[in-house]
């Protein structure tokens, strides 16, 4: 039984994995989209969406079967519950990637605007946190998870720059500003996964931590209530 | 043992509905804050994420270990999981507020532009989408629940209609588009305030309807592979 259920814990690490390769696939193809004004990349974030939503409630699924068929305890428990967090932050994501290729549609047929330069080197960044969290947490390396955090700052000031260089153009009609509104909102969607991947990279650190505590043979609360 | 277990259930419900009190509490604020163009409001609603994080800390908390303790099966399963996912979706609000309560210091000394009057109304049937998920949370109410999501494709309406409204307006300088640029942020962050209200609702729609399944006594699948 143990040793099934420690497969069942590999086979939900994967899973996870699995998924977060589509979410970057999907984040990608919805930036290549918005970058390109290309419909067809967006109408495949659009389809690649179904099969993300399908995959978080699979997993939900395994995990409420792991809590109720095993019963597991302390750091397994801690380690399914953080896996569903990661599961539903993932669905948030391509949720993100989404409303790019949304706005992606929006300029069609329009010219881009000089900030959209910026758009490629952000997400570039964002997706290395997404894979980066994922990996943190297969691996349980909470230096590796701590190094995603850090990203953080410069996604942010990535976004900040876009905002303050779309304030000094000039918006002589609608059409300027349509553009300028997608801008901005595809680079807030941006952030938006950036910091989704930190809560993934935040809750890597904390059942490492735990794991940690655990093994300084300090008990836990839950191991201290449950000897009482 | 199981009636203990049982009102550890109904203070996590308790704990929850406060919870969700100065969620709301801390969206009316910023929205204030938004309208009036009130740092004060804004400050305020930024030192109130603090005791939301800290709320939501401890709900996490205590589902964990009700979770480890108590180790419960099926219906109970589902509803403390539940928990753990509403509990996220309020904290998430939280973060909305914050963001409405950081646009409205962007536009403090500024003119109002003429769609932000669209915003009140919005915004309380955001509140109100809030406040009803979770009632129908704490009651296991399937239709209210239902009543809920009904409400969201309102939302979604009245963010276009501002987004097209935005459009409309002149732009003669960056001051103007600044404004824009806040409005049209801020209600998209209302517009997300009720998706996660929505995800609330759906939440409680599944519970009640595996509750209901059980009743009919057709066997839940985790309860059939536990037979084998």
């Amino acid at each position: 039984m143990e040793r099934h259920f420690h497969e069942q814990l590999q086979e939900l690490k994967k899973k996870l994995t699995t998924m977060s390769r589509s979410v970057e696939e999907s984040i990608e193809k919805s930036i290549r989209s918005f970058m390109l004004r290309d419909a067809g990349l967006a109408d495949e974030v659009f389809r690649m969406d179904d099969v993300i939503n399908r995959m978080e409630m699979d997993i939900d699924d395994d995990c409420l079967k792991l809590l109720a068929l095993q019963q597991p305890l302390a750091a397994d428990l801690r380690f399914i519950m953080a896996a569903m967090k990661i599961n539903n932050d993932l669905e948030r994501m391509g949720d993100h990637s989404v409303n790019i290729a949304g706005y992606a549609k929006s300029l069609i047929g329009t010219e881009a605007v000089p900030p959209i330069n910026r758009i490629p080197a952000m997400a570039k960044i964002a997706l290395g946190m997404v894979s980066e969290s994922l990996a943190a947490f297969v691996e349980g390396d909470a230096d590796r998870a701590r190094l995603v955090c850090l990203k953080d700052d410069e996604v942010d000031a990535m976004d900040d720059a876009i905002f303050k260089e779309v304030l000094r153009l000039p918006h002589p009609g609608p059409e300027s500003v349509s553009r300028s509104l997608a801008l901005v909102l595809a680079s807030k969607n941006i952030e938006r996964i950036a910091d989704l991947s930190t809560n993934i990279a935040e809750e890597v650190i904390f059942i490492v931590q735990a794991r940690t505590i655990k093994h300084h043979s300090e008990l836990s609360v839950i191991e201290d209530r449950r000897a009482r």
